[in-house]
Parts: structure tokens; sequence; C-alpha cells
């Protein structure tokens, strides 16, 4: 027994983030071989598109998958982003938990600085094979290195390290090869770039996978309005963090530790919540008393202040969005909307809905509704039930939109449900991004969002039945006005001709809807012989 | 553009461990009050037991649960564990991935270095309070030192450091202060206490929450057979890691690097395995290229090798956790499986099952049944929908076995199913700990134990529902007998009362079946008078 301290104390050593991950990596996205590709590729065109946007640049990508033997696949993505500095390129790319993202209050695609590390960590882990990293910078030569990851101690490897000629001004190509497998269908690679197109306009994208290159071609010649950094909102912090941030921060008085590191603290704010806190405001930030700084917290927690500003978000904008969809899918009807910006512990975010229903959507009544999940503009294809957004679309009642739904599932039918989450800290359920953690206030505002498009839908649908309704009355007039008016014509003086005219008139005014045509946004158009000529919007009725 | 890469670069930085689960920190079982409540008491007693179990000793534990403000609450756990020299309190409770337990493949509820040092650093984000440990080995006094997290660097603060003496001889006791929320019922530490006690009969557990103490007495004197330390199985290593354990390797040569870094392979095998990989087996470790290594790890991997050890597992044990489950619910009929042990991604693993149905199991003929899931005797509360043994149980078809049930979900009726998984190495779907990834060799165990489990209930229900029908042919006989001994003595001469015991001996005989009773086995017992004398025991009609 006394022994046993000492001998369990001396087996106790510290482990490093890579040692870890590589043993979880299910939590990053790689528990199999068709996800491990698509992860992989996730993962770099993640950080491409974020350098490319940061940098004010037009994404063009090109992405490749080859085969390299059995379950062996090359994944390479390429970009023209403003490139990495050589001396970063190791860190960047070699080593977990490095990046620009995590300090940040920003919206963007990466945010933890894990992603491409993680994924050439696991092709080092499964095929022993480096990751390849070229990078221009304008100006300079491209640098070509390959790089290991010591998982002991969590620091990249430089494996070799040239200086090479590339025909592309500037970017960045990361090359990992990895155990995978390739498959097209729900859930493929295929699927993902597809989708990050659509919710991507602005990018070009040359995909070359097996089966054959596709261009997706840019759709909007304008990069997103620019994401803006914001500092912390007093309201999304908690007191162990204000008790860091006052002993980190370079303000040495509690009023302009206020001003600085917060939003939405003003000058007047800060003094009125020094006054109610019982502390002084030109009191010193670096001997405040845990005592004082716990009034501090809570005069902070109960002041009454603005949201945090909500321009530092970017959504995909629900026109662009739809545009986006058009591209894939031709339905009969289209709607989108997009709620105003809201707040999550602090962190600002912001909801898109976008459905599109009939047409070539080609599931069947019986089948349910496909549900399209974006987080930041990346697609999201894994563990659909374990997501926020599942459940906020399960949740609406469909049934009152003229749809079929079982409880607590999605609807049935011809049906393709987008939903996407802007936010400046995505609070995602595991490192491998997958599905959104269920806050009440995130779920509150997708079904607002999805009852507004759910509305419009109903709307439509009846429409069309009052339409076939009236269709089948016109059908009944057309078939007996013949009879009535040989029956009248013979039994007084009528001008049968003109009988005749005016009672298909009257059978016409009756079952007028009969004739509406609608367009791709459910709204009336005058006459099925002049498309795109919408006349009349009525409103809901 | 030019300076966009630079700008962009001077931002990366590294990320510590600390700083990531902080803020992710939904991620480790800390996204809302009751289960931050529940999580740190959780990861105490884990981290006890084990320290319990590993010195030898039969655990005794005390956990407090005190509210100390608003939302505000005190988790205070002790064990009689062999305490921890004062030297390492600080790293093994105030730094996250640090322990004794991922580097080796050995059954232990912790395996991952964050649980502990999770909760302390929650208890500091929300509350500033730091963690109090205090922790006596046998011999020497006890310290009471106080640590603090710090974030950046994941490093542990020294707060205070203090020389006490307590009354107890051995045992840590660590006291955290928390933002949470205590409620009974359903995922609440109540019901994680409860359940630890059910799955740990050698355990004594004082218990005091908010309503009032409890003491789950220990109901087994012994401790489990203890689990064994394994080497890694080839098969269930990657190229990568043999790579990286062919550069830490202490052997010189390939075949001895072969024989001591893993399990199951002999100085034959590893010479047969150097022949065919074209590999020389006196080859120095050292000089080793890239390509033999790869051949060395393929003809590794083609090798015919024995299945991993599997006495490194410590299954509970069917009776026991049967007779643990009787402590809590009386049900009238119980059944427990142990499958042998198997194997999964070179993991050694085991599947235990039992079933406790009717009685006071208290649900409704219309009710889900309940599942109570525990990995190496650790109770899961949260996630049961994305767990693999959720999924295993849904599969079965339990209308084979008399059961009501609708597709793909748990079975109705008055049931509880508990399955637990043992091994060296759990996969868990998040680091906090929830639910079991799906892999196909386990669930594929979990299916035929619960088949065998859900084979003798149905035999059970059968053999009911015989008896019900056969006391009901009874009833008949006896309304008639009456009436046709009547009928027969007026019609010839025979003896009424002789002839209706007849009769009734042969009813009785006929419907032999109505006064079968069962044991909590379901076996039959001879005579309802004689209960727990089980005579008879009818294999499958």
């Amino acid at each position: 027994m006394q022994g046993a301290a000492e001998k369990m104390a001396a087996q106790q050593r510290s482990i490093s983030v890579s040692e870890f991950f590589a043993k979880n990596r299910h939590l990053l996205g790689f528990d199999n071989k068709r996800k491990a590709l698509l992860t992989a590729v996730k993962e770099a065109v993640d950080n491409s598109l974020d350098a490319c946007e940061e940098a004010g640049i037009l994404p063009e990508l090109h992405i490749a998958i080859e085969q390299t033997g059995t379950d062996r696949w090359r994944v390479t993505v390429r970009d023209n982003g403003p490139g990495v500095p050589k001396s970063k390129v190791p860190s960047v790319f070699g080593r977990l938990l490095y990046g620009s993202k995590f300090h940040r209050l920003k919206m963007s695609r990466g945010q933890q600085g894990i992603g491409i590390s993680a994924a050439g960590m696991y092709g080092l882990l499964t095929t022993g094979q480096p990751v390849r990293v070229m990078s221009r910078v304008v100006g300079s030569q491209a640098c070509d290195l390959r790089l290991a990851i010591d998982t002991n101690a969590n620091r990249p490897e430089v494996v070799s390290d040239e200086v090479v000629s590339v025909p592309w001004p500037h970017g960045t190509e990361v090359s990992i090869e990895l155990e995978g497998a390739y498959a097209r269908g729900r859930q493929s690679v295929d699927e993902y770039v597809e989708l990050t197109s659509i919710a991507n306009p602005h990018a070009e994208i040359h995909y070359r996978p097996p089966s054959g290159p596709v261009t997706f071609r840019r759709a909007v010649e304008e990069l997103p309005a620019e994401a803006r950094e914001i500092r912390p909102h007093p309201h999304g912090v908690e007191l162990g963090t204000m008790l860091k941030m006052v002993k980190e921060t370079r303000a040495k008085k509690v009023a302009a530790f206020l001003t600085t590191e917060f939003c939405r603290v003003s000058e007047s704010t800060a003094a009125a919540i020094c006054r109610s806190a019982g502390v002084s405001k030109s009191a010193s930030t670096r001997s405040l008393k845990p005592d004082s700084a716990e009034s501090l917290y809570r005069a902070l927690q109960n002041a009454k202040l603005m949201a945090p500003p909500k321009n530092c978000l970017s959504p995909i904008g629900a026109e662009a969005l739809l545009a986006g969809m058009l591209e894939g899918v031709r339905a009969e009807f289209y709607t989108a909307t997009v709620r105003p910006p809201s707040v999550y512990r602090g962190n600002p975010f912001q909801i898109e809905v976008a459905l599109a229903w009939g047409g070539e959507v080609g599931r069947g009544e019986d089948e349910h509704a496909r549900l399209i999940r974006f987080a930041n503009r990346v697609p999201l294809l894994y563990q659909p039930g374990s997501c926020c957004m599942h459940r906020a679309v399960a949740d609406v009642r469909w049934n009152n939109y003229g749809l079929s739904q079982s409880k607590a599932s999605l609807p049935r039918g011809p049906l393709v449900v987008l939903v996407h989450l802007a936010s400046v800290w995505v609070p995602y359920t595991s490192e491998g991004k997958e599905s959104i953690a269920d806050y009440d206030e995130i779920r509150k505002e997708m079904r607002l969002a999805l009852n507004e498009c759910g509305r419009r839908l109903g709307m439509l649908l009846r429409r069309k039945k009052k339409r076939a309704s009236q269709r089948k009355r016109r059908d009944v007039f057309g078939r007996y006005i013949g009879e009535v008016v040989d029956a009248l014509a013979s039994m007084a003086d009528v001008n049968a001709e003109e009988l005749r005219e005016n009672l298909e008139a009257m059978a016409r005014q009756h079952t007028a809807r009969a004739d509406e045509e609608y367009d791709d946004h459910g709204r009336v158009m005058k006459s099925p012989n002049m498309p795109n000529t919408v006349v009349v919007d009525r409103e809901e009725e």
C-alpha cells in the first residue's frame, strides 16, 4: 500500500494534444475511410476560402482526388490566396491548436486551429507520408515543404525544404496522402464540393474526382461583405474569464478596462457600472481585489447594454442562396428568408433558410424532405440526428403548411430545406464540426425563419388546391353548357351562339383561378403565355 | 495584397489545450448547469474508484453536494485511495491532458487525462474559485492545496499550500465550486450515484445531496479481478504508428522490436514476418529504410496472429450485475449474460447484458423500455441517441420475444435493459464520455448478448401465456364438472364423489401448467407454496 501512491504517481505524465487526437481521431471526423477523405478535403477547402476572403481575393480553387493504391488516396487543394510565408508554413500545417482564428470573434470557416494539421497527421499515421505544402507569396518564389508531425511534442518536423517555380502568382497548395475510400452519392466529397459551390457562389471551383473533371463556375462576381472582428460582449463572458481579462489587460484603470476590452460599454456606462459595483472607476486593474472583481462582474451582468454589433456577420443572402440552389435543382417553387441577427451567450449569429419544392426535386410524396445544413458557408454532411438544425426543422408543424409529417421527424414530400447559421463562433458538437449544439436562442431563430418560408409554401399549396378544384368545376360546366344551350334554344327564341358565349364567359369568370400560373416564387402570373410577367402578388387569403 | 500574407501570418499563434476546452467546454460535458454538476461529480468519482482499485483497496467514497449561492454549488468527493504525493497534485488536478491512463492499454474509467482538471477549470471559469485538493499518502501528513489553471499555458498555479491533519489515514479529497443546478430524476447526480453503486457493488458510497444523506452499502466484499495492462496488438496498429514505434523502441534489431513492442508476436512469428517482408530479422531498427518498414508493416498485417489476450478485462459479472440491480428494482424476471471477450481495432473488449422485466419495473406496456448504459463500470447518462448501445437494442427484433416494438426504436413494456462495455480503450464519441462510437464488432457482440437474454425472456412470456390459457380452461372445466357429475349420477349408478374427484384430477392434469410458478430467473418452481425451490428448468419448448 505504502508504495502504491508513489508507484502510481510515477506513471503520471503529460499527453500531447496530437497524441490525444491521434488516438481519438474519430473526434476530428476521421472515423472511417470514406469520411476521412471528405474531412481532409473539407479542412483544406475551408482554409483556402478563408484565406482568399480575408485577403480580399475572389477565390479560385483546384481540388483533386487521385488514387495511389488500395484504399490510398492523394488529396490536393490549391487556392489563389495570398500564400503563407515560409516561416509560418510548418506551424500552420504541422501543429495542432495553432492558428489565427481561435482568439478572435470573427465569422470564418475555421475556428479551432486543428483541422488541416489533423488531416496531415491522419495521412502520416495511415500512410507514413508527410504532408506537402507549396506556398507562394506575391513577389517571391514558392516554397515546397514536406512536413511530418512529431506527435509526442505536437511539433512540425520539416522533412524536406525546397524553392520551386510555379506558374501561379500567389496561393497555397496542400497535398495529403491518406487511407481513404471514394464513393459518390450522399455524404461524398462530390456532394460536399457541390454544396460548397452553392454556398459560395463567389468561388470558382475546379474539381477533379476520379470520375472526370468538373468546374463549378463563379455565379457572383463579388466577394461577400467582409466579416468584421468584434470584442466580446460583457453578457457572454463568465466570471473566471473576466478575472483573466483583468489580469491580462493593458488598461490601467477599471473604467478603461471595461471600455477597451468589451464591446457596447461606453465611458458613461462604465462609470455607472463601477458606481453600482462600489468600485472606483479609476481603481487600478492590477490591484483589484477578488471581492471587488466579483461585484464588478455582477454589475456588468446586470447592466443594460446594447446587443453586440451585428455587422460582423456576412450571411450568404437569401437570393444568392436561391441562385446557388437553382444551379443544381429545378424546383417548381422557391422561397428564402434571412432573419435579422441575434445573440446567444454574447455571440452574434444569424439564420437563413431557403426552401425548394416540387418540380425536379426528386423525392416522392412519401420520402422525407432533404435537409441541407450550412454553418459559416460550410456544408455539414454528418450527424444530422444530433444537430440543432435537424431538431428545428422536425419541430415545425408542417401539417399546417400542407405537408404530411410524423411526430418529431422531417416533413414528407418533394422538398429541400436549406438552413444556414452564420456566427462569430459556431457551437459545434465536436471538433469534427459536423453538427450544431442545441442552444435555445439559435433554435428559436431557425423556427421563425422556417415558419416564414413554410407559410409561403402553404399559400402556394392552397392556391394549387383551389386551382385544381376550379379546373374540375370548369370541366363540368364545359360538359353541360352545350346541352343547356341546345335545350334553351329549342324552348325559346334565343341566339344560341350568343348564349353559349355568355355562359362560357360566366364559367370562365367563376373558375378564373383555373387559369392561374405561378412563377417560381409562387406568385400569380397574369397569363400562362407571358411567363415571368408577374402582375399580382396576392397576399395570404 | 502584398501585405496580406504577412499581416495574416502575424496573427497565427498557438492555442493552449486549456484555452481550447475552456471555449469548447460543451465538448467535455459542461454544456449546461445541470449537466456541469453531474460531470464534475462523475470525473471525481471515476478517478477515486480507479485509484482505489489500482492500489488494491476496497473503495469507500464520500460524495457531497452543497449549495453556496444562486446556481452555485460545491462538489466534494473523498476516497480512501492511496493518495497522490504532493509533488504530483498540481499537475494531476490542474493541467489538461496529464495522467497515467492514456499511454497504456488497460481497462480503467478514466483514459484521457482531462476530466478532473477540466472540472476544476470549469469551476474556476464560472465562479473564480480555485480547486481544493487534500491528499494523504500513508505515513505522511496530508497536504492541502488550492489550485488554479493558467489556461494560456495549460499549467497549474498553486494558490495556497498547507499541511493539515485529517482523521483519515490515506486518500484524496477534491472540492470544486462551480456554477451548476441540482435537480432530481433522470440524468441527475442522484441517478448517477445509484447506478455507480450498482455497477460497483464492491464500493461503499456515502452520498450527501441537498435532500439528505444516503449510504449505498457494499454488496460484495471483493475487489473485481485486477485489470491487466497489455501491449498493442499488431492488427490494431497503423503504418504511421508503427513507424513511430520503430523510432522510439529500445530494441536494436527488427525481430526484437516485433517481439517486445507487440503482444502475440513470438520469436518464430517475428522471424517469419521478417522473412515474408524481405527484411533481415537482425536488421537494425535505427537504419530501417521507409520501404522496408512498409513491407514489414504489410507482412505484420497479413500474418496470422492470435487475438490479443483477454484476461486484461474485468467484467462486472452477470450475477453481480443482477444483484446490484435487485437493490433498486424489484422485477418479476431477471436474466443476464456475459459474452466472451472479443476485439475491435486491436483492442480487447467484452459485453455484458442484463434484463429485468415486470413486477415493480414501473413502466406500462406502452412505455419504451429503459436502457441503462455502462462503459468500464461508468454509467452513461447523456446522448443515448448517438450511442452504439442504443442502436444495438433498437436493432434487436423484440417482437420475436413477445414484446411490441416500432421500427428502429426501443421495445415497449415493463423492461429495463442494462448493457456494459468493458475495454482497454472505450471509443467514446466525445471527450465528455457520454456515448460509444459505432463499431461493427462492438455492436455485433451486443446483439448476440441481447438476443440471448431476449430468448430467455421470450420463453418466460410464452410460458405465462400458456399458463393463462390453461387457467382459463381449468375454470371452464371447473364450471362444468359439477353439472356433468350430477347428470351422470342421475343416469347411472356411479359414485358421484369419486367421479368428481377423478374428473377434477384429470382437469388438473390437463391444465397442469396453470399451477406453474416461476422464480425470478423464469424457471418453473414445483409448488407455489415452496418458493425458491427450483425443481425443473425446462429448456425452450
